[in-house]
């Protein structure tokens, strides 16, 4: 549901056939203009200075480039960070540590603090992840106190805030982190663009080389036209007020989708209660008897997008990890999510057919 | 002057607002189909299977996965190539190999093949990288000997095809090479996207991890939109006759081009003479006495793109590597290139603008 928002469409276009930024050219100087005028308005939205913006081709390239950068590509120290991370975050931390140190979350998907505090004592690694928010139950973390525990013993901290952004305000200067990554699609901005958000003064090891682009921090023509789609889904929640709004009506459709899931025996709605520890456009619940497969393609034959795992876990619908450590049965959880053009329609449309959909898939089982 | 194709603009357009096609439901589907669709497509430009392609952010995220992935990210073997390649092969072939073995080239940027013989037998390595034609002075490569050679010698061969793909027709499967970059924009489709082709049965180490797109060859979302218009570029040259029209139609700009400056005294042409042997659409030169920058700042104000250094060396006009690997002076270097929209006229304008610049800089030096 995280459609592209018709500002960022129209601001794009004109881009789609742009020159090269990296021209002398008059062409590639209007694209570099562009271009760079992008990265101030990404930049502000994120409270930060433009030089600490670089921008990739999403959050995955982001999360495997900062994994990558601070830990300098080298298998010299260890990471620490919760299995609820996403795998664009867990896979390359395999990849690039000489080993990981397991963080604990509770039974709503929130870090353990005595534990981190604990394991950055003991265990001494190289860098930390915490993601800003879950992508999956939407709980958020407890990212200032980690940041600060972190900073006092010298470890670089890098924060996935692929789920959050645009959703909750985040002023990165102010975290006091050392990198965090972010994704334009899942704000309403295009796909196949995100920024990496390095701390100022902070020297990072790119990952793509070739090209002195993005301050030689990440290799490869610059997709002008993506850049300013991003700023432009931005600005459309940059006043004050904006995001808030979207996220007020947000909270409030999947507060009435999580009424209707209640009322349904066998459905369990997981992570944390407390609106103000949650993202507020996600819902994850669990259905007890039935495929979440079929639960899915029920809700599709109503006109009604759901969600299985996560975004960018596109083939196979395997359990999910980020329920496994929170403890709870993961075969058959469904992600419910809304988005700026959710309108309540679907949302009443929703609150019908789930329920239907799943006691009709219980009695075909029960045959 | 790589301008996106109108064909491709209006292709892509339906999709960038796209659902991810990693869903389940209908508009995932429908996103799936397209993608599939356009992947089927850049597979039977190439002549290869659709599975054999993977896509990228662009021609360099494929040369960097590339060498990433055919050494299995580790420093263990060395890697053979010439200075002429790109940096974008260059430099990840630094990073991730234990050495480098440079291979030479002739005065017209071609590789040596007794050198190549020699070199592959004495040296062991792991990995060599051949470009398909040279990006700066269109110097086509004898590909298919050192696929022979490199074969017989169990040494995997990655070919850059950036500058070459769409301007010269490539069957990937008939190459006989194990991995092949290339980039949509410079053939006309969207920036953003590019493909590494790797032949059938090899299995590859991702370099973007985290996510199980491209049948676990490269983690992120998938961009539907850039991959339709990349497919939708290349149907404009897919017919029989079409890319060779195309190819003609350069190769006699680039010969008006080039012989007005074989006119201007002080300005050496560089590459092969013979047309067989260089790409249709690029032209270097060499202009003594006055600055690269100069010359394009001049030719812009005329109207007219035109280029130093490499398309993905967008800061700072450095000596070129490749010039220098060819043992001819490298600081003056001019690169211009004609594209599907170059009209007569535009080139009229060139041949008319190129020498007066010259030699206006040239008087004012004088001074």
């Amino acid at each position: 549901m995280s459609l592209l928002r018709p500002a960022a469409l129209e601001a794009l276009l004109p881009w789609v056939g742009a020159s090269d930024p990296g021209r002398v050219h008059t062409e590639g100087r209007m694209a570099r203009v562009a271009l760079e005028d992008a990265r101030d308005r990404i930049a502000g939205f994120f409270a930060t200075r433009p030089r600490q913006v670089i921008l990739t081709s999403g959050a995955t390239e982001a999360a495997n480039a900062a994994t990558f950068g601070l830990l300098a590509g080298q298998r010299r120290g260890t990471v620490l960070l919760a299995a609820v991370e996403h795998s664009a975050v867990r896979e390359p931390s395999q990849r690039y540590a000489s080993g990981l140190v397991w963080a604990g979350v509770s039974q709503t998907g929130e870090m353990d603090l005595d534990r981190w505090e604990s394991l950055l004592g003991e265990r001494r690694p190289a860098l930390a992840h915490c993601q800003l928010a879950n992508h999956e139950v939407g709980t958020i973390q407890p990212v200032s106190e980690i940041a600060e525990m972190c900073r006092s013993r010298g470890v670089a901290l890098h924060v996935d805030a692929a789920a959050a952004a645009g959703h909750v305000r985040i002023a990165f200067d102010e975290l006091g982190v050392d990198a965090m990554s972010v994704s334009a699609h899942k704000l309403g901005g295009p796909r196949g663009v995100g920024a990496l958000l390095v701390r100022r003064g902070l020297r990072i090891d790119p990952l793509l080389i070739g090209g002195s682009q993005e301050r030689a921090r990440r290799a490869g023509l610059e997709n002008v036209a993506a850049a300013v789609g991003f700023a432009a889904a931005l600005d459309e929640i940059r006043p004050e007020g904006a995001l808030e709004g979207e996220a007020a009506r947000a909270r409030a459709q999947i507060a009435r989708l999580r009424t209707v899931c209640e009322t349904v025996p066998g459905v369990d709605v997981y992570g944390p209660r407390q609106e103000a520890l949650r993202l507020p456009h996600l819902l994850c619940v669990g259905v007890s008897g039935v495929e979440a497969e079929a639960v899915l393609l029920g809700l599709d034959q109503a006109g009604i997008a759901a969600h299985s795992g996560s975004a960018c876990a596109s083939e196979g619908l395997e359990p999910s990890p980020v329920l496994e450590a929170m403890g709870v049965e993961a075969q058959r959880s469904l992600r419910l999510s809304v988005g700026w053009s959710t309108s309540e329609r679907d949302v009443e449309r929703a609150v019908e057919a789930l329920p239907r959909v799943i006691l009709r898939l219980r009695s075909l089982a029960a045959g």
